[in-house]
């Protein structure tokens, strides 16, 4: 124990801070060593600030049951107490979790992000480790544009996108150029975080609207298939994404169903199949502890992904896909799914602190 | 109640045939005069012969309850007892139902069907009457093809397509033409009958498969928007649709994400939103008892159309639509609902059969 | 129109209020013309105040959309404006309702009251009409003690306990003593109001605690099923009722599993359907509007009540029963069903209201 | 692997079925080395019969996968290739699978059974190691009665009694008499196998009655915690328990609300609290690889125990246990839970063998 990496977690008392909690428990390489909130929760032991509010199926673990909380909004507490730190910050406004993440990376402090404050911040890299892992060579230049020695921000993207960004990506890595995507999303209620959606909401109902969803699924994927250009990225000008964000009565899991036009060569359906069950990237190839094996799963039965089924393939870390087939409109439709409080937050944030860890931009 | 026309339907235990029975129970045109089912069900009284299935939420109508059920296949019972079937057959292959509908057409009885028998049928019309009411006009050849008299065969399409031609072809009636068009549905469990779709497979999980319903989804729509060309229908060629469907934990209301693509003429959203409310019909022209008075019901809030809010609009015979705005690969998207077993069966069946009555194909 | 009764709702933009305003819609003797909530409302019409927090299935009557919402503490703005008020007030605490209910019967403005704050009130009726209407004879002593001249508070009790007391007391009304009562309540989402249960707490769950309500099961109906002595109520000491409550994901309608212990004399239990079956009470005697006409319905079916088919039983305001069989360890079960939105709040308020006008004690 | 005990699995493609070949999938005393369903899957193998039926969360596991399916009604197939059986047959009647089970013990194959069909034989221990281990005393009178060497029948009860029972019998075991129990289910899907419950009859619903559930959940306990006398058990007379099932719409888990009555002796709530945290009995002595290791949890949360949270509590095997309270009618009350497909099912049938193989009863 005493050689792991000790990490803080801010925002540690919400739903992706318990999260973050649950799935360091037994990390082989980080142990929560600190762990901050709002001020109200300053000065208890985690698991008296937390008290009824941890909805984990484990219990508190016991190394971070009795830290106490720190107010999360004071960088100098964290100083000497962890390496970096995950953040979960909810605040009242975006401006002020960009100023706060901000203060810890100016204090040295890596700042492994899950929120959206940074995502579009154009020094920022917005991290699927399989997709992007180049982008980090970004970090020096955001240090240097704003005078930061050892600390710098990385920021992973919304857990809507997960189940077909990195499909999409594993073609176009074989040359098939992606021009049009349409998707609608059928999202999992913990996406909405704790009490989150009502239950009058979602019985006997489905609701065909989720705040800011469908711009961040449309948006991201632009910057995290862009490139570095005069150290700041450059967002894809050639594929446009439509996205359509319904919420429904699952606990966890967004399904997508996904459209997509190739241009000029197109695959054919052999061949995508074939280059999804060999797709291989960076965190596989670095051994990474939360690294799926085989990050997209090809199913063949014709009722699949399902949510419940395949939300916890591999871990929850792995994209599951299914009932590829022609369309008559673009060129292929077909579903995928990715457990959103896993691989789409605390999970993909920890894979993303691994990649740093494992490239040397955490040390 | 003497000069009601005493009509017949096919199936009188299924789903849809008890949906039939419940919305004629005070229908001002129709009584239910003759009830048919499997041989299993013939010669008991219908309330018997219903025992426990009977699942509408109210009684069995009293001048239902005590008819005796006799056996589908024998046409001659029908005659002389009703003056057209309402076709809700279940049997164990297409060929069976195209053969018996057939069989009652041929006896001079009119069949307005709720099956997928004959929608493909060259000279049979599929209708939905805000639609293609002009589609009837190909009754007298599809007489002169078989030789009958008086019978005839009208279809009604598929219950997840309901939503969104209505819309679609307010626009297109006025100048507006379509070009592509991607749909996804979220569909509810009664869609798939009693006891239908397991609890077991919608308890925390959606289905993305439907068996069949997409090629539905896509085809039939070329169909009810074609033309009548020497005597038979001609689909469009000049639109594309593709469909993903999949299934809810929703009781009733189909849902569809509809994007759409115009050309060459495109219409503002103001315009399509005027075009849709003062969007009227053949139904409402001739003021049939089960058109909707607002065809097309637009809503301005962002979480709406929900299928438990919106399915019974105006008696569940109208379509509810919103959420209209621009679309990032084709134009405009917007997202659209109907309710399923009502407008989508036999609702719309009976739409049908009260066109036909007021046309003068039914007298 | 000009011959209703103008009455008042106080916390008309919460759950219970909105319930009051949609049942009272078109009612024959009653109609809205006051409205009154939080100072923040205040001020604003209806319509406005309410905005999207409008959750009924009907739009909001015309006649009450443009209302201006007045500050419910300010008891003078109501004189003049309305006969009564049905009482839906959320506030911080029950001392602050009681003494704002308070101040409107000293104002001379009678209070049908759907919280909870006075149902213990030594000489406030907590009233089921079917059960204890003769309760209403307490009122002049209360407007004794309090020196309130024509103002008076009735309150209703809790919505867990209407689906069995009805069924209860019928039989103690045939001389049929209830000794113990064992009971476990199935109870519905909407009676913790909006948002209420967190979607994350009911999907593939149920939680088995309510706060506060199996106190109120229990104690409630020793007070409905008790006397008046020297001016005030006494308790049932000779019933004992314990009770389990539960929360399902159910929309409305709140099911009791229920075990009696008679004694000395114990029914068949021919004789107990039998009774069910013919209750009649002051309200059907008064032909009162909200009066469902069979106050207890007996269904033969085994698994039968179930919330969804039969919580809306004469427009949700008869009580449903069925399973009634021996009980190895007290004398009989049953299972019981009753609307919680309709006649365990709103409804119920009411039918109430409507015997104080049959009885003379509103004018 | 060659030292494990070989088993076979009659009924194996069922829902218990695949339960047992995915417990013992890597189970560190058991190997499935035989699989037997009806004659419609015999021949193929494993992972053929059972083709999209398999809906386990795991995969087939590789050694049973291309096991060939055998005829289960053909007891000779399975001599010498496994040392015993689990019974989870599905077959028409209740006297075949009888008649089966009994000749597979004539043929020296000891059956570990997990149908209702010997649970009331008078000679068959219906088994729950924790609380009737000493009822295998039972097993050489059985075997003289119906001429059997090595076979024998051993039967596991109706999961719907789980959790309560141990809880009941571990104050019975420290001296507190029980004489009467109330106890209301609300009982998970899966009990009723797949494809089971409608989801049209628990969306939005809860449906009063299980068939055959509440006579199971009286009488069974009453064997178990009897007593052997001249080669046969005797019931319990002393206690008398009254159950109402109810189906909830829950996945896993079976929750009950119970009351009980000492007597002449009253525990104390901290003694019952502590009786039950402290309770061991033979699995943990044992300390059988199936065995909880603390069999009744306790929580202290007013909301607990809930199905999703608790069901998964030491993997599945532990009873869980909450909201202990006086009741006003019988002494106390409380809430219970336990996972019904795992200590309900298979777990419980294969802790069941485990105690045979720790006893000697199996060699």
């Amino acid at each position: 124990m005493q050689h792991k990496i000790p990490v803080g977690v801010l925002g540690a008392t919400g739903m992706v801070g318990q999260q973050y909690i649950k799935l360091l428990a037994s990390h082989p390489w980080f142990k929560v060593a600190y762990v901050a909130a709002s001020l109200r929760s300053a000065g208890m032991p985690y698991k008296q600030a937390i008290n009824t509010r941890w909805c984990m199926d484990i219990a508190i673990p016991n190394n971070v049951a009795d830290l106490i909380v720190e107010d999360a909004t004071d960088v100098q507490k964290a100083l000497g107490k962890c390496r970096f730190v995950f953040s979960a910050l909810e605040m009242e406004s975006k401006e002020a979790i960009q100023a706060l993440e901000a203060s810890y990376a100016a204090a040295a402090m890596p700042v492994v992000s899950n929120t959206s404050a940074h995502r579009h911040t154009p020094d920022v890299p917005m991290l699927i480790p399989e997709v992007n892992a180049r982008h980090l060579e970004i970090l020096p230049a955001q240090q240097k544009h704003n005078g930061w020695n050892n600390g710098f921000i990385v920021a992973k993207p919304n857990c809507s996108l997960q189940s077909y960004v990195a499909p999409l990506y594993a073609l176009m890595r074989e040359g098939f150029s992606i021009q049009k995507v349409m998707v609608t999303t059928l999202q999992a209620l913990s996406g909405a975080g704790y009490p989150g959606v009502s239950a009058l909401d979602v019985v006997d109902n489905v609701v065909p609207f989720i705040s800011g969803e469908e711009e961040k699924t449309q948006e991201e994927p632009l910057k995290i298939l862009g490139e570095i250009e005069n150290e700041k990225f450059v967002y894809r000008k050639d594929i446009s994404i439509s996205a359509q964000c319904t919420r429904v009565p699952v606990l966890d899991g967004h399904l997508a169903c996904v459209s997509v036009l190739f241009g000029p060569a197109k695959p054919t359906r052999e061949q995508i199949i074939k280059i999804w069950k060999n797709f291989r990237a960076a965190p596989q190839e670095l051994d990474l502890p939360f690294a799926p094996k085989q990050p997209i799963i090809y199913l063949d039965q014709e009722n699949r992904p399902q949510p419940r089924q395949d939300r916890l393939n591999d871990k929850g870390m792995a994209v599951t896909v299914g009932r590829l087939r022609p369309c008559p409109v673009l060129d292929y439709k077909f579903a995928a799914l990715s457990h959103n409080t896993i691989r789409g937050a605390a999970g993909g944030g920890i894979l993303n602190a691994e990649l740093l860890v494992a490239k040397g931009y955490i040390r």
